[in-house]
């Protein structure tokens, strides 16, 4: 059997990321290829009362539990299956059930902060930082938020200058840095994307 | 017969866009990539006196006969073959030989300067750009400077501060925006040339 590739693709909220990490996963098998979301592993916030949960800094790589992420990710690359929590949003709690996610030939692993954490950016084979200029992924922000989340443009003003942009710019910008390939305007950015598509599939051949 | 496909590596001078550009191209077999240099299409200053050659700014687009290269590229293209021009940087102009480049499936183009005219940007397949830290960038080049073209620091130091990082900024690094992929860290970074060589190779078995 051929040896798993782990492949890393980060950026900042509204880069692209996501995206592209989609239409990588989508081109394979679920036997080949299996996704991995840093949202995921968003610490359980259930003991907080909602005054002390709305105070939460959601964009600081405290909020994510990256040891259990650590873990998972080494399970995988040793070819044992993986229970994924289940992050409810609302709640800011797991759900009782899990995600099983069974170890395959390629492993795509997303989120904001990936590379932020050095012994979780060393697991990569392949680090992808996706580099869309900020006023790009604001724009998308606050589509997304106002839209599909339901939020005021002021909430997301606010959340933005207070959290999203400091955050982004202390803990992924600097990220790029360790990046092997950067993939400038994200999810629309079909040549890289093929790119990166090819090269999986000629491991996947090996 | 497979299309050919067009591929520009652009960067600084020191970035390690010659070195991808070489490691590329050594892959492949002659009848299967060629590579097409900017450098070989400076314009002559026979006409120039000595000191009339020393105000030339030799790092601005119009020292370079564009319209010349962007005519071989669409003839590579239509599998015509070319008589490149030989350039001696002694003498500034170009030798009464010419080497002939055959059409092939995969061209590389390398240069500073390529993604800066519209025209030739718009002839690649895929544009990428070697974004290499200014720093390394300034080291290789003196290095470069001062051993194998026998220069003094003072004569690279003025030349760096007077043309090369202003033609820099004026007109290569703007055109890193119409890249499809950065790779940072240039000639070293193996994972991102081996990613396009797989590509390519991908290409050829189409």
């Amino acid at each position: 059997m051929v040896d798993c590739i782990l492949i890393g693709v980060a950026g900042g909220s509204g880069s692209g990321k996501t995206t592209i990490a989609h239409n990588l996963v989508k081109v394979f098998s679920d036997e080949e290829a299996v996704l991995v979301e840093q949202d995921a592993y968003y610490r359980e916030l259930e003991d907080l009362s909602l005054e002390e949960r709305a105070k939460v800094n959601f964009d600081h790589p405290s909020s994510i539990e990256f040891s259990l992420m650590k873990k998972h990710l080494e399970n995988l690359k040793n070819s044992i299956a993986i229970e994924r929590p289940i992050y409810n949003f609302k709640t800011h709690s797991r759900d009782d059930k899990k995600l099983k996610i069974n170890p395959s030939k390629i492993i795509i692993v997303e989120g904001i902060l990936i590379f932020s954490i050095k012994e979780i950016r060393d697991l990569f084979d392949i680090k992808i930082f996706v580099d869309t200029d900020a006023d790009e992924m604001l724009l998308r922000r606050i589509e997304r938020d106002i839209s599909e989340r339901g939020r005021s443009f002021q909430t997301v003003k606010e959340q933005y200058l207070k959290t999203v942009k400091p955050m982004y710019l202390e803990f992924c910008e600097p990220t790029k840095r360790y990046a092997d390939i950067i993939i400038p305007r994200g999810g629309e950015n079909t040549v890289a994307i093929n790119m990166v598509i090819s090269n999986l599939k000629g491991h996947l051949k090996k």
